[in-house]
């Protein structure tokens, strides 16, 4: 195996073992991302030499005995709307031609300090306002989307072209392109992990949050970014899991709740199929599953939009007054579009979210973990508008990659997305797992059950030349 | 001395003694109410009979050992947008013809645990939205107006009508009336009391609070109001003034900012010097004097107006629909106006906030507490529209109401006005103590020390037949 298909948990116990060193883990992700980035698209740019001298230094502390911990020595790419000192944040954009961030974001400090060594930044749909990424190609076919608006960190970590990255996640922008790429991909709690320097999209549903090959090695990062406390005041320290994951693949007293409503209609078969073997397996695993309805379903999309609309146009107000040609068509129009929103409307969505979130709370009262599909389909084709679902409808592809993800986003509670599978055309397929508010130990538990019967967690995509 | 004519803590101690009865005391009030209600509209509705039934029910508690505390068989009258379990809660409102409450709102709830008597609900503005409460009339001249939104449970107090009052505050409702009938009024820390069955005029701005005749007093119905943590998880509980106030009257090490801009300016002349004359009497207890710059003055007017307008509206959103005819014209323009600002005039109101909220928690690094007017001017004349300003400009007699107390609804700080004298025309001139969140024990501390060296803290209003 070579170094770049390690998951980060393999890497980390090698380094830690003195059988691999971090400059070598480091020349390996480097040559595969010289090898197949002009295929993928995934990065805005990459810092090859700066990497190779945290690599460097990161070995000389280790061999010194001063070991930081499992992200010591591990490269790793950042979604291109986390501000890293003395880089531009590009947000993919033309309007940010000229920005140079003056400082380190709260993730890219905590990845700093835990020895961490940053290969570049990653392109995200342009200011995350999208879940497509069309510069970026999907890892397993690239005439397919890679998913947004997480795009190329997904797809980095697919590829083997990062061992780890980090995406945000506003209606589903780390775990759409994680599960259009089979990653693994986390949203953590709203509030868990600080946003300072990070763009906003709409901050009351932003998350920022790891997106890597296994659910273990989701736990790792999840470990560094929570663990800043001090600079994080108002965040939710208290759900750090500190704990390592447990090692027995025994899910016995764990509630899965199993949707009745909403996530497995209008979904292709071969995603519906495909979760549902999942959640047997983990039933076999121990686990009782519980049938739940899920509550204000006919609400979901107008609060979402409902609040992500106005927010994003708040943000933009004076980018998008003096220099509105320098966005792309299909963001300008979604950032004017918020322009006609009335106060009213943005009210009742905050109102509705509040209904939302009290019964979502119920929910968590009756199961610990709700299983469903990450997104209704597989990887669409570039440039594919719209999609047919069986029952007649029509729906786009926006529309919905976002439909599942949302109720996390509204809610604030902690969702994953995991590989459970491909369609018949070798693309993969994601579950996810969602839980309680600060339940993350809850969907990583379960997701590692899982993802340890599998038999081939944290496989590299396979790029042809 | 009649009965009614007892602040609370006199009350209390009385009955504490064994030397009033809590029948007697509600009897006078009952009867003063018969004596002034026809002059001053204080009331939607009298429960006199509930109330002696209630007094009685104290009575024989207290006799059986069983006292409660300081609020055991006080009379007090609740603003009607305030719940109890079977009385209408009117909002002096046609609107709410035929309602009905469920249950009690949580501070009705905390107040009836403690033992206290309710005589009645007092007026309001109709739903809040407004300063002077028409139906109501100024206890110390019945052709000025009683401030509003509150009106009717400060001056139900100022007249010795009811021992103490709640009412509630989203830009000076408790605060305004208080100052405008010579009262006490303490709007609390956002958060801290529970707004559970209250009804809402704009969320992010509301508070709820007591009226009383004196800063003890105050102290007094706010122990009992934030008492109650458990029905109040969210609540501020740990800003419980559980200590009583201190006896001595010294401010020694207490450093009290005095605003160089903003609170002084545009006020009448006869305000100045009484507020001016009380900062420097809490000088000559030993407080130190600091100037203090109010930041981003120029933002405050429509910071409020931005939050408040759309809020309101929201609520409302139903019956403006289905009954507007119902609204007094004031009101429904004001709601009506709402429906015209935009999802980016609310969020530019919301963020200008947040930076509001960062620069006032800086100044209160500098000073314990801020001593300022509470309103620019005494009471207007009923029907007044309009005020007209020494340096030629005019302004709304609302606008000029709401100007200074806004900026604590805004950050949540709390606020506490006390009497500081009264004009040439006898009408009373009220000064308003500012404290950092969850300091009440500063601003009633300092309050009680002014009070203590008064001449007539307490006194009740002379009504004239």
């Amino acid at each position: 195996m070579r170094p770049f298909e390690l998951t980060l948990g393999e890497a980390a116990d090698a380094v830690a073992n003195g059988e691999l060193s971090p400059v070598e883990l480091t020349g390996s992700v480097l040559e595969r991302i010289e090898a197949v980035e002009e295929r993928l698209g995934a990065y805005v740019a990459v810092t090859g030499e700066a990497a190779r001298r945290s690599a460097a230094l990161a070995e000389r502390e280790i061999a010194a005995g001063r070991y930081r911990g499992p992200l010591h020595g591990i490269p790793f790419g950042l979604k291109d709307l986390i501000d890293v000192a003395g880089l531009p944040t590009t947000a993919s954009s033309r309007v940010r031609e000229g920005h140079v961030a003056q400082a380190d974001s709260a993730v890219t400090r905590s990845l700093f300090d835990a020895g961490a060594v940053l290969l570049g930044k990653t392109h995200t749909h342009e200011f995350a306002y999208g879940l497509t990424t069309p510069q970026t190609h999907n890892a397993w076919d690239q005439g397919r989307v890679a998913g947004g608006s997480s795009g190329g960190s997904a797809v980095a970590v697919a590829a083997g072209a990062a061992t780890f990255a980090l995406g945000t996640d506003t209606g589903g922008s780390i775990r759409v392109p994680a599960a259009l790429n089979g990653v693994v991909g986390l949203k953590p709690t709203y509030g868990l992990i600080p946003r300072d320097g990070v763009t906003s999209l709409s901050w009351s549903l932003d998350h920022v949050g790891p997106l890597t090959r296994t659910v273990r090695d989701a736990a790792l990062v999840l470990s560094a970014l929570a663990g800043h406390d001090a600079e994080n005041p108002a965040g939710l320290g208290a759900a750090r899991p500190d704990r390592p994951l447990p090692r027995e693949r025994d899910l016995k007293g764990l509630r899965i709740g199993v949707p009745a409503n909403y996530y497995f209609d209008r979904i292709g078969p071969e995603v519906e199929t495909a979760v549902r073997r999942a959640i047997a397996q983990m039933s076999d695993l121990g686990a009782d599953l519980v049938e739940v309805e899920i509550p204000m379903v006919r609400y979901i999309q107008a609060i979402q939009w409902g609040l992500m609309v106005p927010e994003a146009t708040a943000y933009h107000e004076r980018a998008l007054r003096s220099v509105p040609e320098r966005y792309g068509p299909d963001v300008r129009v979604l950032l004017e579009a918020g322009e006609l929103l009335s106060a009213g409307d943005y009210l009742r969505a905050q109102r509705a979210r509040t209904l939302m979130r009290r019964e979502w709370g119920r929910l968590f009262e009756q199961v610990d973990v709700i299983a469903a599909p990450t997104v209704p389909m597989t990887a669409a084709e570039a440039g594919q508008d719209t999609v047919e679902w069986p029952d007649g409808t029509s729906e786009s592809v926006s529309d919905a990659y976002v439909r599942l993800c949302a109720p996390a986003n509204i809610t604030g509670v902690p969702a994953l997305t995991l590989p459970v599978g491909r369609d018949h055309a070798g693309l993969p397929i994601g579950m996810q797992l969602m839980g309680p508010p600060t339940g993350e130990a809850l969907v990583l538990r379960a997701g590692h059950a899982y993802e340890s019967v599998r038999s081939d967690p944290g496989e590299v995509a396979v790029v042809t030349a």
